[in-house]
């Protein structure tokens, strides 16, 4: 989704039939996939039985002329469906080739399949967000997933950095179980430095506070004083107890981190005397950061999100006008864009097939009746 | 960190005095902070002081040469401390800016600081991991931290591309708050699409069951039969329930989802008679996702990451030998690497100075005199 807001003309693969899963995902406008709708905006779709010969031999003829070949299959099936990254390479020797995997090409669980829950289980982030004894829950959104993709944009976009520089290509193998455990480096390196298994901390930050969600009256609010300068500040212009700063428990980042439940005792008391707004716009004027707790919709409609384009506007042919996420990345030269909706299944093969091989509507025709496309 | 990784020569500017805060986060190695020597791993430390004539001067000395400059003050102050996109344009018309903040450059929020944990709460993901009337909970890790960092890379990257190919420079803004809303795609689709309120959710999906943790004998695994080939293969091999495929409440995906109570019921009868092994096991040799829930030690014992090379070590002058998390992104041809550890406060200042302008022993003591370095 990403390299197609970025400008990339992007060729999605579905299986002849019923195509990708997600777009069976609920819920649905005019039966289109509100899930498969948002992540696929920016791209063509082609359909391709991969299983046939013919099929298998498109495929190749097609990604001879691409810059990056991108697959998420088990490993090993590129192999035995012949499209693997050696297949590839004999045709287009600078192909940049991007297997993703819920494990990684190699190592012992190479074959397993995995999901985003398996990589979140595996790599400890369900249980640094479980309370002991209650069912393990995961964290809201499919971050390994997400993350996995962030990881291959980087490697492709630096792979093709490379290639503008040498003309060489190269493969890169992607993981949803190492991208995800990537992202702890304050939690791995803390375990590593002092031996001990962090646990779940709720709301808590493991080496800052106050750095969490307080109780005010009739509601809750964040505060992250994270250094000695806004941890001053906030005592003196938000809560005005000038007395903390001097409070042993409290003098201190250390000390408050050791006294994380003496702080909130002492805070909540302070908070309980007013509501949210008055609590957020007194840290906002003493420049201290913090601020009120957000459900979906109403994130959705802040007004900072929607002053920088964060909901935007597509028109989807049988959908009609949806909304859509706008672009986290905002680059004065070359901005992303939105440009054409999600493909309906394989709305774009004739086209394809026209442009980068030069079928004819004969030589098509003959492809479906195959079942190749 | 990663542009370090990948090759990049990084200059780190930090406070004359004591540097960046993150130096003062324990656990510490001898003094040395595990999670700054963790995330400065491949960068050299440069000491400035910015509200001063001279390192003002000097930075900007030294943005003349570089590719990219990424910044992440509240916005507002690289204006007032003269070293802006703008100032380093006028001298560096290639250079790529990147300024990353909590809210963004531009909004009503611009000016306000913002950490993780208001992102966390602005975009909705703290309430998506809380249960109603308690606390809420953040997720465990800073993951709008590392997303904001995630999405810089990729829009440097990508403007990086473009220079190569025009020589223009361009500015970049990213905040922690879109960053962390841009991974929301399913949530917020679905969202836009039914107009309902996605709620806490726990272990579960909202969109794919069974795909959560569920309760066996003497712990819990996670099952991830995310499509209907999955789900077949989970009745048939796994728990041996051919039963449930012609069930009408788990007939199909939208069954499942519409019954995910009655189908962890029914579920957990089946697993309460063996342990975790048993299951996951069983789930390997059927070809279904699934796994145990490891803690954060087991995750960093686990054979899988170890064999993947995932956890390294590298030798720090003052800590000595100590582990460090490895690199997600296996390019093949073009590998990321640990060449340096985290340098000593100041430890390049020097060496930069002179290697980029050529100042003299001389001139490097009277700016340190100054104040200046």
């Amino acid at each position: 989704m990403i390299l197609g807001d970025m400008g990339a003309e992007i060729i999605k693969v579905e299986k002849v039939g019923d195509g990708d899963d997600q777009r069976k995902l609920g819920p649905f406008i005019n039966g289109e996939s509100c899930p498969f709708m948002m992540i696929n905006r920016n791209k063509k779709s082609l359909t391709l039985n991969l299983k046939t010969t013919e099929g298998m031999q498109l495929f190749l003829d097609i990604a001879r002329n691409v810059d990056v070949v991108i697959e998420n299959f088990r490993p090993g099936t590129v192999h035995s469906l012949g499209i693997d990254y050696d297949a590839v390479k004999q045709i287009n020797p600078g192909v940049i080739y991007c297997s993703i995997s819920g494990y990684g090409q190699t190592g012992p669980d190479s074959r397993k399949g995995g999901f985003d829950i398996m990589a979140q289980a595996a790599t400890g982030m369900m249980d640094l967000n479980s309370h002991p004894g209650e069912r393990p829950s995961k964290t809201p959104l499919s971050f390994h997933d997400a993350t996995a993709g962030l990881v291959a944009l980087y490697a492709i976009l630096g792979a093709y950095i490379q290639r503008l520089k040498s003309g060489d290509g190269q493969f890169i193998d992607v993981s949803l179980v190492e991208s995800g455990l990537a992202l702890a480096t304050q939690e791995v390196s803390a375990y590593f430095g002092s031996h001990r298994v962090p646990k779940v901390m709720g709301t808590r930050n493991h080496m800052s506070a106050p750095y969490q969600a307080y109780r005010c009256k009739g509601g809750f609010i964040v505060v992250g004083a994270g250094n000695q300068r806004l941890w001053e500040r906030f005592c003196n212009d938000v809560i005005e107890k000038p007395a903390f700063l001097t409070d042993p428990r409290f003098a201190t980042m250390a000390d408050r981190v050791a006294h994380m439940d003496d702080l909130e005792v002492a805070l909540e008391e302070v908070f309980a005397a007013e509501e949210r707004g008055f609590w957020v716009e007194k840290m906002d004027k003493a420049g201290v950061p913090g601020g009120p707790i957000n459900s979906l919709d109403q994130a959705l409609e802040d007004p900072q999100i929607l002053a920088r384009d964060m909901v935007c506007e597509i028109e989807h042919p049988i959908a009609g006008k949806i909304k859509t996420l706008g672009i986290p990345a905002k680059l004065s030269g070359t901005p992303s864009s939105l440009r054409m909706p999600a493909p309906i299944l394989g709305e774009h093969t004739a086209a394809v097939l026209l442009e980068t091989l030069n079928l004819s509507d004969e030589q098509i025709a003959a492809l479906k009746m195959a079942g190749a496309i």
